[in-house]
């Protein structure tokens, strides 16, 4: 063994010594708080926080960006925002990468995406409206990438369970997605892996965001819109240019209760019973369950919406809040590729921000 | 969109100008063959083979190694076997990267995997005999890699499905791995998969040897060695330095038909039906199901053998000869991260090697 060190040319050796990484953190709430947990374990040891912003203040000092209660002192103090000053900050540390992390939902922010990739800077988020947005945005995206820019997006789909990387290295390899389904939403899992009937479904639905398992206004969870921003950065992915209205997306809100404010919403979730117990009623009958599927076919054509599935469907298997992806492609064929697990949740999700970072080295 | 192009800076577009890759490829059988077929589609453009090779002859001339029929060919014509002039004619040609692909079982050539590593090659595998042999190969193979040389061995378990990728990706991010359990064998997926008691388990055997979803003597599948090969790689790349001798591993195959002629063998499959009738029915009557499992507990124990579960555990509820691993981590601990699909095939396997190569550049 000792040989075979011995005989290792010096030159081999310095391809180990990685570069250091300055990094932005955009966004310290939920998926934020709980990456600048992660950046104090001994894995990040190379990893150089160099300034850190909430939607309205941000922060460069090295002395502030290591106090324990980061998070907490941005909601009372630091500079106004300004992303000029945090791209200063990344180009005066010197570091041989500069990495942009969005951890925010901003589309905004988001909207510079490529911009920064095209200046040098290297992206990597959990936030899925470039990708998951207008077609041009990840046109202009793609151009990004091709010209060198690398963008880590473990996060926006399954929260890092490996589907994205998964797709591309099938599609690397001359393989082709033919077909594409499953259950991309953690809250609409559980609600439907638990509602049997023997509840209302809005006391499922109330339990559920007590729990933390769906957003504040629970309609962002209903409406499917993420669902569909999903189901779009795979299609994308694997070579389907669809544009942001080419997915269907049947809503589990009903019209008279779109418009109305959140307060009113969870005042009336008791609507959602009647029809949600029909539709569960009639699959019953059929020996088939009520699943939240999202689905690609081969012509590229795109849904997202309450299905009637066997028992022995898959996606009529899943536990708590667990995701599901099944890839069929020309090489997968028989059987399709499977990743399944927790597609949510801020430790899982940030660890996927630091796993894209780390990759760039 | 134009604009982003416009403002990316030379330096970073040499970034994408890949470099070019020379291949040898040592073995044409299955998996070789099959990913001889794919060195021929468009993806595999900047590769260039300069060296193919069977267990007697190999071939470093371009006309010959572009000969559709090379696979062919090497079977009666080509100079002797000579590592030596593989590896010259790597060097010879002046690439950027020079692979080695291994495509054989053969214990001789992976034991020299970590010398060729050292001296600058890489090494794409679909052999298993070096990460899943004896713990001192390992080690050697650790340090050659951290001494900065790349094993690609995607393709040695579960035949490219994403698992050891995925595996080492949440252990460089700090999580560990807890706990670890699957079927890992496609023909002992299909075997149990099957199995109901209905027919005797030896005609099920034979139909399955005919579908060539087992080795010619299929005691290669029943005796767990392979899915033991295995475990050991995950286990070990997960940081448990497992020995080869402490995986416990419960043979399918009755002392009295190990060491008999694989012939002998096949005329006397009959002799398993009993035993295996006995244990069907006894899990039967506990509402349970035969499966054979790969486990390694947090204590770093591993164990191989038919197990009895639950009809509700997700290694009842497979399909045809499908692969499962279960991950539970530090940070995926209220469900487990799973892949799952099939694991093994000349086409999957070849690309599996194919997208390792890539991976290098
Ligand atoms: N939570 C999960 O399990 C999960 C999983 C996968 C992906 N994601 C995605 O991860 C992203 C963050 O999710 P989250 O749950 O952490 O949301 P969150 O708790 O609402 O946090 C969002 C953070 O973004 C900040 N922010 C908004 N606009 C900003 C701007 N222009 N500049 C800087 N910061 C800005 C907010 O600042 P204030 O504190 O000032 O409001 C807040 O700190 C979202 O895109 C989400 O879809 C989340
Ligand atoms: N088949 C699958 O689905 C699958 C999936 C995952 C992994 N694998 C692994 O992939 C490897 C190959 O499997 P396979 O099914 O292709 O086996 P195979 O059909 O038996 O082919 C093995 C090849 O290796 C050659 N070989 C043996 N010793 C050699 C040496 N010293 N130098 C050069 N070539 C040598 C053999 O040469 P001859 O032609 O002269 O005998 C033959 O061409 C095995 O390690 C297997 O475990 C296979």
């Amino acid at each position: 063994m000792s040989a075979v060190l011995a005989e290792a040319p010096a030159a081999k050796l310095s391809f180990t010594a990685k570069p250091e990484v300055a990094l932005v953190l955009l966004g310290t709430g939920v998926v934020g708080g709980a990456f600048l947990k992660l950046l104090c374990t001994p894995v990040s040891g190379r990893l150089r926080l160099v300034g850190a912003a909430n939607s309205r203040k941000q922060q460069t000092d090295a002395a502030q960006l290591a106090a324990r209660d980061l998070r907490d002192r941005l909601k009372r103090e630091g500079a106004a925002r300004d992303d000029a000053a945090l791209l200063s900050a990344l180009d005066a540390h010197g570091a041989a990468l500069k990495v942009i992390v969005d951890a925010t939902a901003s589309t905004e922010l988001s909207s510079r995406h490529s911009e920064w990739l095209a200046r040098g800077y290297h992206v990597v988020t959990a936030n899925k409206s470039l990708a998951g947005g207008q077609l041009s945005g990840w046109r202009a995206l793609q151009a990004a990438r091709a010209a060198g820019g690398r963008y880590g997006d473990a996060a926006t789909v399954g929260a890092g369970l490996p589907v994205l990387s998964t797709l591309r290295r099938l599609c690397d390899c001359g393989d082709s997605l033919l077909t594409l389904e499953g259950v991309f939403s953690g809250s609409l899992s559980y609600l439907f892996n638990q509602y049997d009937g023997s509840r209302p479904f809005s006391a499922l639905l109330r339990e559920a965001r007590k729990l933390g398992y769906t957003e504040p206004d629970p309609r962002a969870d209903l409406s499917g819109e993420d669902v569909a921003r999903k189901l779009l950065i795979l299609a994308r992915n694997a070579g389907f240019a669809l544009g942001s209205d080419e997915v269907a997306v049947e809503s589990l809100v009903p019209e008279s209760l779109r418009a109305i404010s959140a307060e009113a919403f969870l005042d009336r979730l008791e609507e959602l019973d009647e029809p949600l117990a029909a539709l569960h009623e009639a699959a019953r009958a059929r020996g088939q369950v009520l699943r939240f599927l999202a689905r690609l076919n081969q012509r590229g054509r795109a849904r997202v919406g309450l299905t009637e599935v066997p028992v022995t469907h898959p996606a009529a298997r899943l536990y708590g809040t667990d995701n599901q992806f099944a890839l069929t492609t020309t090489r997968y064929h028989t059987q399709p590729l499977v990743i399944q697990g927790p597609g949510a949740g801020p430790e899982v999700t940030a660890q996927a921000l630091l796993g894209d970072v780390l990759a760039l080295e």
